[in-house]
């Protein structure tokens, strides 16, 4: 197996972007992902994405891609893994690289959520979900997040306003993104009194429906300084699933794919949780971001809001985490989230991460998770 | 990069599963493919689909499928190349093998069509054309295939009866395929008095709507004979795209992809096409069965429809074709397709043919294409 290196990143700005299209988007982080890199043109093309079938009535989406980004003849091909598309899509590139297939791949994550209604959304975010034994009941993400907060909040002991550290931090790292789709702070007060969607989930406890894509470039980390003098290293990446439903499982307050995924990666790197100088978690909503940290093996069962509390999630913490705003501030367009992660987990490596720099980091992590954390995509990236 | 070989392979009978849903077909064909190996469960699972998100409200696929199959935690990921999917998830569950991430892969195309009337399959296929300049305007993929066919028609000099032999022959083999959706033959007489669907395609130059699922099991090579004593070895895997859109294209009868897709499997495979003992290829209409040979390089441009009049591709002429009824007869739910093309090469290979079995064979080669043949996967196998 090649070792496999980043030496290039690319992004759109996250956000409601009526007047470009998905294709747009795509080429967009694409090509400014191969000018980080200084190439022209990839061997491959591969796309990560949830829901453009759905809600942009486009499948062939790579093919779409390569072609408008101008590279005829290469090899495309889309990966969906939910919401963690945009981190499987970098595994999947990886192993084209790792396995001699390809020398120079790119692999974008991508989603165009804003071209249909609410309702149209919420139906293909819950597309994840069991489409026969869950969906068909009507239960979308957030009342199935809902159901977990409440009895996180129960069985553990915390008050709504325990979790306003995530939200409060995400948005605090947001304002000097400036691909964040949201640029402005939150206080306490703020999110406590910010509108219930489904009780005890308020609007300020979940993640923006919105477009955005992110790009990265991969290719054999033995040419990788031909191209670049800071190539950042893929020391591990490992994916794993649960139950596609909430309802089989032993015990819905655990997380079993994103530990399994976070403990492969681990294994992989030779490293432990007490090694990683910041992560890039994924949370969709503040009771995904507690559950993670636990997952993650940052905080014990039923700690992860207490971890929080206890200012560790801040830049200047002991595990930064959501560096560039997260999935709440800087934006969740779905299939492309992931790829987000990797691509801001790249920029504070390479001491690119402007006001929001980690000081002094080395290794990084990023987990994107899909479903209800039925699938999770675990990368530690380092220098 | 290790050598990759197939293990195991299974499939469900192809045609109209009102009675079995998406999930039952899978876990089927995986299942199958998992005992033909004698193996109880993979590291991975990797799904090729187009069109579960659209037709049957169903993303997060790949984790539904390693769920329902029992495989709690293993790797799960799901993808997409239009038609063209089957084949792409062996290419990528190739790579996964290849690069040492994973040393059992169980790759399983499969596609559910029928829970949607015939509006909605079409708005569904129409998604693997440019959604924003060509399926915005109404057109099919019957229609945009017609225009093609009416040209080449045109061109070189055909009439409609010279294309009965792609369905004379898939038929004939279909017969014997206890998998197949069609197992009636057809006389030209049948073929000339079909239905006429977008002039000159009729209904009999069209492969059907249909549900069904195929599965392989990929292992390195080296430890494929601990499995099996009937490995059969994957020499070539190759993908390759064109312009999404017909219209841009220099020439509308010529597969660029395919062409590119096929060359770059006999320079991986040191091989031409005279070594060739037998090709599966995507007879979705009889048009692109004729572009198809040529693209491969076993006909002349404008000669594929001539090499079949002189009776080539039966099963004992110089290169027989759909040899287990292909897309025509066999039946083609889009996304399971390139898989049981490959499935039934290594049936072939095995010696596993029954009726149909290509007499001393030892190359096949099988090519799946998505859209209007702006993505083409070819794989080469062999003994």
């Amino acid at each position: 197996m090649r070792d496999v290196s980043i030496i290039g990143v690319g992004q759109t700005p996250v956000g409601e972007h009526w007047d470009r299209s998905l294709r747009e988007l795509g080429v967009e982080a694409v090509r400014s992902a191969l000018a980080d890199a200084g190439l022209e043109r990839p061997q491959a093309l591969f796309a990560g994405n949830m829901l453009s079938g759905v809600l942009c009535n486009q499948e062939n989406l790579a093919t779409l891609l390569a072609d408008f980004a101008g590279f005829p003849g290469v090899e495309a091909i889309k990966i969906e893994a939910a919401c963690a598309s945009g981190a499987a899509v970098v595994r999947a590139a990886q192993w084209a690289v790792a396995s001699g297939a390809h020398d120079l791949v790119v692999a974008v994550g991508i989603e165009k959520m804003t071209d249909l209604g609410i309702d149209g959304i919420t139906a293909g975010l819950a597309t994840a979900a069991d489409a026969d034994y869950e969906a068909a009941h009507g239960i979308s993400f957030t009342a199935l997040n809902a159901l977990l907060m409440r009895l996180y909040m129960e069985r553990y002991g915390y008050s709504r306003a325990d979790f306003a550290p995530f939200v409060v931090t995400a948005h605090e790292n947001g304002v000097h993104n400036p691909q964040a789709m949201f640029r402005e702070t939150v206080t306490v007060d703020d999110f406590l009194n910010s509108p219930m969607v489904a009780d005890p989930i308020s609007i300020l406890d979940s993640s923006p429906v919105c477009d955005g894509a992110a790009a990265v470039v991969l290719c054999p980390s033995e040419q990788a300084r031909s191209f670049t003098d800071r190539p950042i290293k893929i020391l591990a990446s490992a994916t794993a699933t649960d139950t596609i439903g909430l309802g089989p499982r032993k015990d819905p307050l655990w997380f079993e794919a994103a530990y399994q995924s976070a403990q492969r990666a681990y294994r992989q790197a030779g490293l432990q949780p007490g090694d990683i100088d910041f992560f890039e978690l994924h949370d969709a909503f503040t009771i995904v971001s507690a559950m993670s940290l636990e997952a993650a093996g940052f905080a014990e069962r039923g700690q992860g809001v207490r971890f929080a509390l206890e200012c560790n999630i801040h830049r200047h913490g002991k595990l930064p985490i959501s560096t560039q705003g997260g999935l709440k501030a800087r934006g969740h367009p779905v299939g492309a989230s992931g790829t987000y992660q990797i691509v801001e987990a790249v920029n504070q490596l390479r001491g690119q991460g402007g006001a929001n720099q980690v000081e002094d980091c080395r290794l990084g992590m990023t987990q994107s998770i899909g479903g209800m954390a039925s699938v999770a995509v675990t990368h530690i990236l380092g220098l």
